[in-house]
């Protein structure tokens, strides 16, 4: 027992020992004054950057959104689409689009829904009334142009267009619109297709697309006055918060008369005129957008801090043009799409080929809360970096000062490797005290 | 030839060389004890929580996922819309949804499919065999009354009514509905619209809707029997590796025996009924959803540790609700889209208002994989923290115990600035031993 | 103000000072060596890799995406869909899709527009000309299997067929198909329905689905010669610059020439052939794909370096099968829709299952910028990995080298707890001096 306390005791002595690093406290006035200058900078750059402007006492979580769109607004047109077609050798023209025509939220909103963003049609070509038939190729595919009465030897049978509307008959037909070339063809290769072909060229004046606007102006020009209306919740998992852009204490009536600006008393509205949007971009005007489409990113940036009361956690919106507007080639945005339907067992469809704005929704959210975990480690990490103020003193004391030599003897203590002499001189001297330095080192 | 490994010996003698902190080594039990529980603690941190628990062995991934749904699930509505309608001065109503009427999944999903989301309608305002032409505004638009006879005073054409459904012709014609409000207005101005114009009242009790419901009930009640079928697939191309939440060991009838629960036999399979998502769901009712709209985040979450078995790489679903459900204003969700048809050149919509539940799916998938990097970058950062246990022992030694100015001056070798007297009393002595301080040193 | 002038001073002296850490340096050539080697090591590792090669001068930012298709080429088909179907009680058969048909973009790509997705339909089960009424259910389903004229006992009114087509009326009717399993039924029972009911099996030799198909090729065979043009604009906010994949520094005609491939010479064309997509991914073959349908990943790289020409700033496409080809169950992407018409106030809808191959665009954008600060801090890191020179050669010195003990006294400084003899002997000796140790440390 006597022996078991004793070896206890001594693994004790051995164990219970701790090393710490032998410090030169060094009193100079001018080297002192460096070191506490660059001390004080660091910590205001800890305590003031990092932990209060940084916010770097609290962990911080990214937000789960949810984004849904509304457009209001209607535009009126009065079209009249009429020209010349033929489908299977006979002549056809469609109408259904005489007259006044109301577009809603319904007609001009494609597809009616998406995730995270939303497409506003401005601009259009519309082939109404095609059925599936062989007529005439567009005479802009060059591939297709061919000479009539030539045995049809410029048409391949079952050749496809390329990029073009279908595939050749192998029959030569009469143009069934104006010609567009000056080359040596009178006829188009004749196509299976949907017919008849659309005529891919924007409503501007001067062209036979069957209904004229002025120059530089959208089909839709009512569309800058249109509204959207983002409904955008943000879920906190890890906080337990959930914030949504319209404010439950504001009466109902508000989101009826509401409409955001940037300036302070309506800029939490979240109802958004096309007309607003397109002011703050300032490098790119609406019509330019609405006649060639493109493509506008609005940011909303949440950025919450927990630690104050729910309601200061507010969304800020920006806009900016995500598409180039100046590109010079495959400029703006458009797609096409079609409604089907049957008459007399027969299926026709309405081809739209749309122009608009495509509206992408962005949602930027974060937010912080106190939590002890991430301030200690930035006041450690922060604190870390006054090794900094000591390595530059050590620079000023050991290299510049004119009484280097006397510090460095003081944070040096120099030892020499005691085979030195053995391994270089060969001769056989076991140690070498150095005394010089060791005297050096107690001066 | 000498002189050459003269000058080398002697600049390897200059070179060969290094600096390593000297160190006081103190036996103090009490200290010591601190110092090692403290060490200990930090040890046991890195390697219990950094290196095992948060698997800090591991280099992770975040994996690329591919989401697909299919809802299936049938529901049989009688329904009979008619409503006294004026079109272009003539009374008109559609009577197509007379009867039994079956909705499926390409009924009640649109658009049929979605990157990462889907929405299942449950309830519906429908506005059939509308066509462009004039006819009068629904009553609830103030701005839109007026009084019969009046000269038209109160319709100006080619107004828009804010909001509304179309443009003002200028005429102020009979209500075609019952009278909502009771204000002094016996006639709503006319405006050019897909007409008849949408009633946008909910099918409740009372309501002159066309077709009645049962209170707090929606249209499509089977929905809750609906089932959702989700294939989701997750790549880690830095690992090559790709996990499927549908497992091919199971046999092919699975799929279609197997529902989604929460219990261990059914938490793996991809088919998940409505019913089980809102009875997961805690603060909110499937009717709520339903009759009004909302939205319903269902996250997969991903966590694989591809140390062990890839067969152990499991999803796990989770279920809660994006929007407000408690929300007094801009509740719910709804969209309205249109299908087209033509008939006797006539163009015709049948317009929905479509409220449902919007599911996005949320995956969050990563993955872990043993990699000496991280491991060595966990141990040395964690072991920087032993100098936590240097730093609570200074100040337990230096400022904390009687005997603390003992270890000072073991700690600490004083030095002052030679030039000091120098410089500040003006006095020229060129160096101040400052004895007691070296002598202190040597103790 | 002597007084003043005094404690002021006495609060520099006090305060103007600086701690440094005691350094034994060491000369030894072998451990010299090893230190010189291992900080070369690291210096080259932290100028080498981390500044260099991994740009650690550079601060990094992740671009903002937007992303558009538009898919080109045309498909010949020659189908004729007729298969005797009952709807309530009279025999019909919808013949609209007879002869000679193009399938456009606009029939192929469904929806017409995703955010970062496209569908392309490659094959396909048509159920033309659909209308609610009462019809056999298809004959898959077991559960609606009945025996005729057994007083109706197997059908149950109100009952819904699981993951079936309606809702059964009771009644038990003769098959209007031929029955394809062995079992002892005779009828089907009738159910609320779009009727006829989809014939849900592939077009595949043998089978009676109306149209015939090759083996082992799908409907629309030349979706392989598809083209798809991807505009993808990037922006980089904090660098205030924006990158498109589209040059415009190539001229118009480009566009219409150019495609994509893995060479040097097209690999910058943003228009890509669907069978150079599949000859790069090497695991799948675009016939699977197009059968069952498919999800294919097209990823566009951006990593650029702003210190250079923006002009060098250039995309990387790759391409990669997303869901599993080798899939047991469950295999395939299709999904159901539906276009509605109305004829003699009924409605009708064609109901199209469309397999097929869904497109997602992964843009992986990032950009760096020479910056300050992230150089000072990795070269700060870097560079405090040289600390770990000095740990290697303090394990050498210390413990491996024949002379260690003698080193062991330079880097130590050993101090006793003054109390210890107190505490633990119980004997009243204030300080042991421990002499030897300071000898030791004093030579």
């Amino acid at each position: 027992m006597v022996n078991f306390n004793k070896a206890c005791s001594s693994f004790a002595a051995a164990v219970l020992e701790y090393d710490t690093n032998k410090i030169v406290h060094i009193k100079s006035k001018k080297v002192g004054a460096i070191n506490r200058i660059i001390q004080l900078a660091i910590i205001g750059y800890v305590i003031g950057y990092v932990i209060i402007y940084e916010k770097g006492y609290q962990s911080s979580s990214v937000g789960l959104s949810s984004v849904t769109t509304k457009l209001k607004g209607t535009a009126l047109t009065n079209l009249s689409i009429k020209f010349p077609v033929t489908v299977d050798g006979k002549n056809e023209s469609g109408t259904i689009f005489d007259g006044p025509r109301i577009w809603d939220s319904s007609d001009y909103v494609i597809p009616p829904e998406e995730n995270d963003a939303v497409f506003v049609m401005t601009n259009m070509i519309i082939t109404p009334r095609q059925k599936q038939g062989k007529c005439p190729e567009d005479d802009q595919y060059v591939q297709a142009r061919c000479v009539l009465n030539n045995n049809g030897s410029d048409c391949t049978e079952g050749e496809e267009v390329i990029t073009g509307h279908g595939i050749m008959t192998g029959e030569c037909v009469k143009l069934d619109r104006p010609r567009t070339a000056n080359d040596t063809y009178n006829g188009m290769c004749e196509i299976y297709a949907w017919c008849p072909v659309e005529y891919d060229v924007l409503p501007m004046p001067g062209t036979n697309s069957g209904y004229l606007l002025k120059k530089d102006k959208c089909l839709l020009q009512q569309a800058i006055n249109f509204t959207i209306l983002i409904k955008n919740t943000v879920q906190f998992p890890s906080f337990g918060v959930r914030v949504r852009n319209i404010n439950d204490n504001q009466n109902k009536s508000y989101l009826t008369r509401c409409q955001y600006s940037s300036d302070k008393e309506n800029r939490l509205c979240p109802i958004i005129k096309l007309k607003t949007i397109f002011d703050e971009i300032s490098d790119t005007a609406f019509e330019d957008a609405a006649i060639k489409g493109g493509i506008v990113a609005i940011r909303i940036k949440w950025d919450c801090n927990l630690d104050h009361d729910i309601s200061d956690c507010l969304p800020h919106y920006s806009f900016s043009r995500m598409d180039n507007a100046d590109a010079l080639i495959a400029k703006g945005y458009n797609f096409r799409f079609a409604t089907y339907d049957v008459e007399n067992n027969t299926q026709y469809r309405t081809l739209i080929k749309a122009y608009g704005i495509r509206f992408v929704i962005l949602v930027d959210a974060k937010a912080g809360k106190f939590d002890i975990i991430p301030l200690l480690r930035n006041l450690g990490a922060g604190l870390a970096l006054l090794s900094v103020a000591t390595v530059m003193c050590d620079i000023c004391v050991l290299y510049l000062l004119k009484k280097k030599y006397f510090y460095r003897n003081k944070k040096y203590q120099y030892v020499d490797d005691p085979d030195a002499s053995t391994s270089e001189d060969e001769t056989k001297t076991e140690e070498r005290p150095d005394r010089d330095q060791y005297e050096n080192m107690n001066d």
